[in-house]
């Protein structure tokens, strides 16, 4: 049986974008895009260029990918050619070898929110996708409100499917843009669609979260014909999100009747990144990951009930609908699996330690590792403290130093001009592996430490002032990123602190550190950031 | 037109149990149970009783609902009689007038996981039901693995539900216990289990979250005939939880086919405490409320979007499937770079501050935003200190206190027993409006403070110890969330805090604080909190 192709159109740069408290930078952007490109998906969205300055500047500095990148505007306004609009001109300057515009297609928003004449926005689109067609671009149309459109006024919405598909549209995206649609008159009405004479082959599906059905609307819109999926790593978007691509992916590639019916651009092994994508994205963007996230969450295999945990280990499909590795996830019960085991050997070799296959220390390591985490500890942004755990475990952890002691003071008052004056300062023993004692003190103020004058960047200056025979090993090291995070410990919330580091050798490394202290969390974090710089410059304990 | 009655069955308190990090005791379990009779479920399904401790001691201790309380357990083993199996009288001492049991419909469960004969669990499953019937209970069978069973051995697993059915249980409840069922499929078996004789009337549906998709196939279920529903408030349970009754409900009630076919023991009062009940679940289990939530989220209807924003003045409906104030939510339209007047206006009015259209103080107020945005400060995400700008730029922000001085001290230290000991401790001095000068002192510790032994967590203490007159209006007050995050101020990197607080009255709110100190920021956060509650509890400056 020959498969058929679905195209995997990805919004998260541009739908993405409008989650709550997510800003992202234009380095984010690129990174964010490689991932995309390097999972397989057929499109990125990468914003509104000219509609802002960092989406501007992203389109001017993106990266090369195989998948093709997509520019996002609106059709031109009334009143003006296509050629003359210049909102679409900034969106064509991009360059970007496909353009997707979205347009009205029901009525009663036309005449309410745009306040023209049904016959100038249908006139609008079709012009606006010629002219894309005729600059030489693959042409998008994005069809906003279409569901509830096409409720009010099947002719009117239809009418503008139409004037999008013969002007040349490539794809004519069904949008339910409020999110209120539910499944099964989503698939009523893709159906209906495609016997007006718009082909599924030519039919994208845009859905939204607001009632919990987001995924399930795109699979009953595929079951009906549509051949593009639009969606967001993560679910990320407005309100409640959109059609998580995290979860639709494996349920297109894993589960049937999709996984025998349809092919994508994903490939298996991008597949069983996906795991790892998902908690890099939460960490650019320092969010805390969804535990309970289907196939990517650290809870989506996590068999808690005593039963279940049992029958799991007679047969794991008793209670699994699909094996962990395959999306890059592990099972969590107290025992070890294969999958979980080939990952760490794979993780350790990133790091120099070679560890034969079937070693118990690996299963010992597993075990801690995953004791950590659910004590707070978050490793796969952190892979320098993920190193740190193995060599414990291993015993190939050097001890260099102890710190006996640390006191941090941050105070704030009025000086006598009545200026607020924020000062830290900070006092740090070290006992040196020799049995050598050092105290060390360090003050910053606003203004000799713009950057941070908090209390944390007091003590790790402190710390850091004379560490011995160390010091020249740490002189290039430097603090380049500090996350914090509340997230769930046992029982308890917690803080986790992830440092990002960096040395003059051009190493960039990230460490992890819990505690219900947020300075002494950071402190962990960098007393392990400490220590990973100290091996890997080749040190060794006095 | 006759509505139809749909029953609502919660398993917060038993299947909400299995997931990771819930741990509810007995008081929680009370609480909930009264939470769950207020909004109106059919059904309270309390745990598993003399399985463990903990669910022994809530039945006891078990409040009095309208709601049908009901006790979980499974069928009687094999060789020996319903009578005489410890198991379910354990279950049946509990007292409840229903009692749901789970048993296997799987043949390959039946003898993989259980070891017995097709023909022993089918005389269990009948034989422990009528035993129930026969004590006078209300019987229901909980049919696990039922559809992945139906697909491997469709005669058997419906023999299963004929059993039950026949012994008299009163509903038959369908699970996916896998959560690998899609919607579709489920509704197809859902009708043919119906016209193998099982009445619609007699059928349960229970599904899980592993493809995203528990809330459609739950509707795929009741558009095929079934009856009563299972699922958890916010979705707790097992892996990625089960159907989200907090989602459902709503969906059932407010839209269509639903609200237009069915009832449920869900008033229009029930349904208006929906987001304030969900928040209250949260903070019992010391949660983080998912923001993204459909209906009940604090982003679910936040209109980031510049062009989707000036609609939403235009009219809401534009944007917004319900109206956010039948489950007792609020639109958001969220401050931003992008936003004009009219965002500006409507945010203003939705905080209570009436400014007429082109009143220069718009233009005034915005400035100031953009200024501050330029030094890092982020308002997308926290409404109430953007309130307090706008108050201030029309002089109606009143002053209640003063903070003179602050001072926070952080140790780590190795205790006599060498024990690590994270301790802060911090002196707060604030001149209330009335001259008076107040000085509260706080100390707190690993022991004592689990969830935030850290400088923050002290300087707040000891801030909100004693705030003279105005300390009755911020005793409620309770901080849920802290977000960090370094951003640009400016030409430097600053901190960024972001603090969202709730109080008895269930509001919640969101502020913003910016410091080259992180505790710095995060006590400017906290003292805009405490002046937005001030404010809105209608407290006049001393």
């Amino acid at each position: 049986m020959t498969l058929e192709r679905l195209f995997l159109y990805d919004t998260t740069l541009r739908d993405g974008q409008q989650t709550q408290g997510v800003a992202f930078s234009t380095a984010d952007k690129q990174a964010i895009a490689q991932m995309l490109d390097g999972l397989g998906v057929d499109y990125i969205e990468g914003g509104w260029p000219g509609a802002n300055p960092t989406d501007s500047e992203f389109f001017n500095a993106r990266p090369d990918t195989r998948a093709t990148f997509t520019a996002f505007g609106m059709t031109k306004r009334a009143g003006r050619s296509a050629a003359n609009d210049e909102v679409l001109a900034g969106v064509l300057n991009a360059g970007t070898p496909a353009v997707c515009i979205v347009g009205k297609t029901h009525d009663f928003h036309v005449t309410t929110a745009l306040g023209i004449t049904l016959e100038e926005n249908s006139e609008n689109i079709a012009a606006s996708i010629a002219h894309l067609v005729a600059e030489g671009r693959e042409a998008l149309f994005d069809a906003e409100h279409f569901f509830d459109g096409y409720k009010a006024n099947p002719d009117y919405a239809l009418g503008c499917l139409h004037a999008a598909h013969d002007a040349g549209a490539r794809w004519v995206v069904l949008c339910d843009t409020n999110g209120g649609t539910l499944p099964s008159e989503i698939g009523r009405i893709v159906s209906e669609v495609i016997a007006a004479g718009i082909p599924g082959a030519r039919l994208g599906i845009h859905t939204h979260d607001d009632t919990g059905n987001a995924v399930a609307g795109t699979l009953a819109a595929i079951d009906a014909g549509a051949r593009q999926v639009q969606g967001t790593l993560n679910g990320l978007g407005e309100r409640c999100g959109n059609a998580n691509l995290t979860t639709l992916i494996p349920t297109l590639l894993l589960k049937e009747p999709y996984a025998s019916r349809y092919t994508t651009g994903v490939t298996e092994a991008g597949l069983a990144g996906l795991t790892r994508l998902s908690r890099r994205l939460d960490d650019i963007l320092n969010r805390v990951p969804l535990r309970s996230a289907p196939y990517v969450g650290a809870s989506a295999f996590a068999h808690k009930a005593g039963l279940h945990a049992s029958a799991i280990l007679k047969d794991p499909s008793t209670y699994e609908h699909i094996d962990p590795g395959t999306v890059g996830n592990a099972r969590v019960i107290p025992m070890s699996n294969q999958a979980g085991q080939s990952n760490l050997r794979a993780r350790l070799a990133d790091a120099g330690i070679t560890v034969a296959p079937g070693d118990p220390a690996l299963a010992a390591i597993l075990d801690e590792v995953k004791a950590r985490e659910d004590r707070g500890y978050a490793y796969d942004g952190a892979q320098a403290s993920f190193e740190l755990v193995a060599r414990k475990v291993l015993n190939q952890l050097p001890r260099f130093f102890d710190v006996e002691r640390s006191r941090v003071i941050s105070e704030r008052r009025r000086n006598a001009m009545g200026a607020l004056v924020v000062e830290s300062e900070a006092v740090v023993t070290v006992l040196l592996s020799d049995g050598t004692r050092t105290t060390n003190y360090y003050k910053n103020d606003n203004a000799t430490d713009l950057q941070d004058a908090g209390p944390f960047n007091a003590l790790s200056r402190a710390l850091s002032l004379d560490l011995g025979p160390y010091q020249t090993h740490i002189d290039g090291m430097r603090l380049v990123d500090f996350k914090v995070r509340i997230t769930q410990g046992g029982t308890e919330a917690v803080t986790c602190v992830i440092i990002d580091s960096t040395d003059d050798a051009g190493n960039s490394w990230s460490t992890v550190g819990v505690s219900a202290n947020l300075i002494d969390a950071a402190f962990e974090a960098y007393l392990d950031a400490i220590t990973w710089k100290l091996i890997h410059a080749g040190a060794r304990p006095v």
